[in-house]
């Protein structure tokens, strides 16, 4: 391996998933061998694959940063979709911005009542190494409902109005080619690409690592750009960085309580997740107290 | 730092938490300098101080493994403590078997009922150490209420009887020392050290690593043991394996619902503590779809 100057693979056949973002502190993950790794406009993509042992399957990272796993890749994805839309009551129209693996919209799928789900992510290498190297997450692009563009999903939002029920965010970290995916201009065009009752549900980054940063996006989607209501629930996932992450949630309207499930999924659908129920999308949004000033209202 | 053979300590000044109990992955911490390392009796023990830049301050290691950092230790200690006093109506005596480092009886002697506290771990070295390098964890060991022994709380709680309102097994990994902690035996005693209304709550392991081990410990507790109520929780924590650990409850009484917290800490105290809240207490009782049957009562 040592050949090989991949980003945090080490001569010993670990990966190491170093950064600026959380020094000091990193996920290891033993590695069995590289599947892919290669830079495309916007950052350097690798696959690989970990050791049998460890159970973690098949590994994204970009310039890095782990994106997901086989193992653990179904928490991330089904919180992210089956939140706002169980908190939806009838989400017909979805957009989803980055998620280039294609593991949301997987989930997206999954709600019958939706209509048409666009994907926009801005770098087609992603999407075009997901379908070879994870068919399970990346199957939903050859659903007949799936709408796949390449290309910016913060241009995307600029002049629509009035279009989607659900936005979902699905972008990597700040520090690279998403990090305009949490400014103010973008949710700006985001609330108004939303319909009436619309919700939005953003990658949110960890409250362990990132709380000013969360805090700040908080503060301007209640008090700038106005969302009704701005709530951040808890995702924990082990192949990220402190085990956790969170879901960024606006709701356009005040009748809307993104906290709480209005709609089931089919049952038959219920029975096959393995992370999401009801009764944790409610836990989701119980912080830890220090954390607890993001879901307090001015 | 590559003269001095300690597990887990790399040549390139990075501990990696390797272990065959997750094989494949590890939390890897830069490492600023060694404050001990030793071999005791039962386990070796040794305490780094990490990098400044990580923020994660002193690290406890026992035979390669995590125990505590100074940066996240509440999270664990609070939910260990919090959880079950605040779901008993008047928790005047309790005891803690392990906990060596002090951290769940800080959180214990917060409650202004608890009259007594006894705590039994087996390694005097882990007490004596971490009152040197985690004074802030090992405070309660000075408590005038805190009532300490060496020795083997297995044996403790045998021929005892009626004597604790809630008993707390703080232990390791049940590779090692505490192994003797994660059997049927142990829990008969402790069952019957509960007086009438008395609460267990136990160390319970990472729901994503030993999902089997937690399967088979309800199963004994509820079957053969015959708690009225067993119940898993989640406690999640940024430097324990999968970023997730779990506190397994039994109650000896059916009144008693020990997802449901019934009294409050004076607000002075609630409002420093930094993880736990009554909120978080019932949200923790909420298992992601692939662990749910733990809270299914047959």
């Amino acid at each position: 391996m040592a050949s090989q100057p991949i980003p945090g693979i080490q001569a010993d056949g670990w990966f190491r998933e170093e950064s600026t973002m959380w020094p000091g502190q990193a996920l290891s993950l033993k590695v069995d061998k590289v599947l892919f790794d290669g830079q495309s406009d916007y950052q350097r993509l690798t696959i690989f694959k970990s050791s049998e042992e460890g159970k973690w399957g098949n590994v994204m990272v970009l310039d890095g940063a782990v994106q997901l796993t086989d193992r653990d890749e179904f928490v991330y994805h089904e919180m992210m979709a089956h939140v706002p839309l169980c908190a939806h009551p009838s989400p017909k129209t979805v957009l989803i911005i980055g998620g280039g693996d294609g593991g949301v919209m997987r989930e997206v799928l999954k709600h019958d009542e939706v209509e048409r789900c666009d994907l926009v992510d801005i770098d087609g290498l992603v999407i075009e190494q997901s379908k070879v190297h994870f068919p399970q997450v990346a199957q939903s692009f050859f659903h007949p409902k799936a709408n796949t563009t390449v290309g910016d999903g913060a241009a995307f939002v600029q002049g629509k109005e009035n279009e989607y029920d659900v936005i979902i965010v699905d972008s990597s970290d700040p520090e690279g080619p998403a990090s305009v995916l949490f400014g103010e201009e973008f949710y700006s065009n985001v609330k108004r690409c939303l319909k009436p009752g619309g919700i939005v549900c953003s990658q949110g980054e960890s409250a362990w690592l990132h709380l000013h940063l969360i805090e700040k996006m908080t503060t301007f989607l209640r008090n700038d750009i106005k969302f009704a209501s701005v709530r951040y629930g808890m995702i924990y996932i082990p192949t990220y960085p402190c085990g956790s992450i969170g879901c960024l949630m606006g709701a356009k309207d005040a009748e809307t309580d993104v906290t709480k499930p209005i709609r089931e999924l089919p049952l038959a659908v219920q029975e096959k997740l393995k992370y999401y129920t009801a009764d944790l999308h409610r836990a989701a949004f119980a912080l830890p107290a220090f954390a607890k000033q993001l879901n307090q209202d001015a």
